[in-house]
């Protein structure tokens, strides 16, 4: 297998982006992502998104997205794990660069959401339609679910619960792509409308438009395009449960831990070798699962841990440098491609405000539903 | 790159199954070819559905299947390129096990078309909905004005155009997979209801409930599995406008004649080698122009020469041994993998009364719109 390194990055803010159609987001994305890495023909194109038949009426995100970044004729495809579509598309563009069947692979996200009259009801076909979503029940009602076996289990307060927003909201203040770059309160948090008890807005990723695209090349000629490519040293995948229902345990994500193994496996590092995380943090109960799925904390201890300040810099991990999906937003196809970004500027030394000093392993965590898939990624600075 | 073979086969009927969900018709396709193949665990799988949030209201298809046919963990993902999301996902699996990643890839596609209220308007999503579908062109709209074009430019008759289905239907008798297993004259298609001059209903390939499986392994480890391994040798990949006011030529394909020579490249064969071909039939005249396309006639020439008994048995290259999209049916996203399941019964000798003798190389092809996207397949014996 051929060694892999991202050599350019693009993205445009997340946000409510009204003047932007779906196709208008990839090529911003696409083209900067071009540019950065000084390519002018991509071989292999990726895009990773959700619903785009339901949220914008247009399937074939392939051919249209390769025509209208000039690249007709390149290899294209969509690639579609509900929300973590995105990191499932840089996956694939990764397998077709490994396999030495192309040398120039683009791995993008989109999502175009706020067009959408119902976006709760487009989210919902990410569950088990036919026992869940007939049913009535929607994700934060899925996750607060999860959020209540969790707070009854380990005695997590829901004081403690908020401060997984109030830290990603504080990181993302740095990050100028962010859809909520705005500080947040634990007070703030609990004044919040009631969503699906014990989950309350703050608490829930937004809806957003956005769009993120990384380029792949070969390790061994990533030197032709920049000084700093960032490898792709760890890959993991893993489906779980499609129903809540059907996990064993309310408090765990099966799926996140198996693709975090089989990505520690192939990376041959293990969690005190990641100086910061990318997770999926959907909801707030989300994040402190995933980071205990990961191997960060032990079962029942994260949460506790980060209201007591972990997760953030000057405490080990930094847990979403980026603000994460709740504060920089959450373009569903998107998500998973801009978690590769992060890492990949914080590996380049280009992050700015929000730098993580001396990191040399960064990881991106990417999931779809209520852990019925994941996809995990861990880069090395060269 | 790892060298990778077809170890195991399996699919549904094509045709109204009503009383099958979306999963059960994966899962009876996925347990037949794991059956076939003598394996009882899936590492990585790939599902090609053009657009089961629009039909079925249930994205998140690679979680569904895994947890559905028992292969909770494995990796999972959808793969989408409007009506060549089978072939795509057959090719991304290929990547998967040519680069190393993993040994056991299950490759399917499915599409449940019959429960939609309007599916004509899901089938309008492949298209470019900004441009096209909003302006009121379905696809038998698009594909009757390239049937308009190629028969005032090549003197096409009426009359020589129908000889496309009736062929496909013969062949389709002898296969108990088909929906329409019933023979055609050219009176029949003559008389059929006019869809889109001059497009009548039996040029248009029907909407069909279906899927179809295959299992990859890398060729060195096939003989574990079955006596009769059929090795992929040439893989080809491109996109072309997904507009076809965007052709520079109506009576040409592209991408499929990019995908073609792609193809023909990494398996160093050409036209003459391949003994017969599975090509994207949607509409009669689509069957000329990628014959054309493929290089198995000279532009201009294949209508013509499919009149004058081309295209069947014992008259040089077969075209839809298995009585193609028209006549077998158009499950959209399982038909790019029952292509390549055509190909392997071919190959192994196992097609029963409508074998091709002697055949060495098969091909594949399947397409996305109005050739927005093509995907081709080169199956060799062994």
């Amino acid at each position: 297998m051929r060694e892999v390194a991202v050599i350019g990055v693009g993205m445009t803010r997340f946000g409510e982006l009204w003047s932007q159609s779906i196709r208008d987001m990839f090529a911003e994305a696409a083209l900067k992502a071009m540019d950065d890495a000084g390519v002018k023909k991509i071989e292999s194109l990726y895009v990773g998104c959700m619903s785009s038949g339901l949220y914008t009426a247009q399937e074939h995100l392939g051919s249209v997205m390769a025509d209208y970044i000039g690249q007709r004729g390149a290899a294209a495809v969509r690639v579609e794990s509900a929300c973590a579509s995105g990191g499932q598309a840089v996956r694939a563009a990764f397998m077709e660069v490994a396999s030495g069947a192309c040398d120039i692979a683009l791995a993008g996200g989109v999502e175009k959401m706020w067009d959408a009259e119902d976006s709760s009801m487009v989210l919902a076909t990410a569950s088990d339609q036919e026992y869940e979503a007939y049913s009535g029940v929607t994700f934060p009602g899925l996750y607060a679910m999860m959020a209540r076996a969790y707070m009854e289990r380990y005695g997590l307060t829901r004081e403690e619960l908020a401060a997984v927003p109030v830290k990603n909201h504080k990181h993302a203040i740095n990050n100028p792509h962010a859809q909520y770059p705005q500080p947040l309160t634990i007070e703030g948090v609990l004044k919040a409308s009631l969503v699906a008890d014990p989950l309350r807005l703050m608490d829930c990723s937004p809806i957003s438009d956005g769009a993120a695209c990384v380029i792949l090349c070969p390790l061994d000629k990533a030197k032709q395009y920049t000084d700093k490519p960032v490898k792709i040293v760890g890959i993991g995948s893993a489906s779980g449960p499609i129903a809540l229902h059907d996990h064993a345990d309310f408090t765990r994500l099966d799926a996140v831990r198996l693709a975090g193994e089989r990505a520690y496996k192939m990376a041959n590092v293990s969690p005190k070798n990641i100086s910061f995380v990318e997770v999926h943090d959907c909801f707030s109960i989300a994040e402190i699962i995933v980071a205990e799925e990961l191997g960060f904390f032990e079962y029942g201890k994260a949460g506790k841990a980060i209201a007591n300040g972990a997760g953030t810099y000057g405490n080990g991990v930094v847990i979403n440098p980026s603000g994460g999906l709740k504060a920089k937003g959450h373009p569903v196809g998107a998500t998973g491609v801009a978690q590769v970004i992060e890492c990949t500027l914080q590996l380049q030394g280009k992050a700015g405000k929000r730098q993580v000093e001396n990191a040399r392993y960064g990881m991106a965590q990417n999931m779809g539903g209520s852990g019925g898939s994941s996809v995990v990624h861990i880069l090395e600075a060269q």
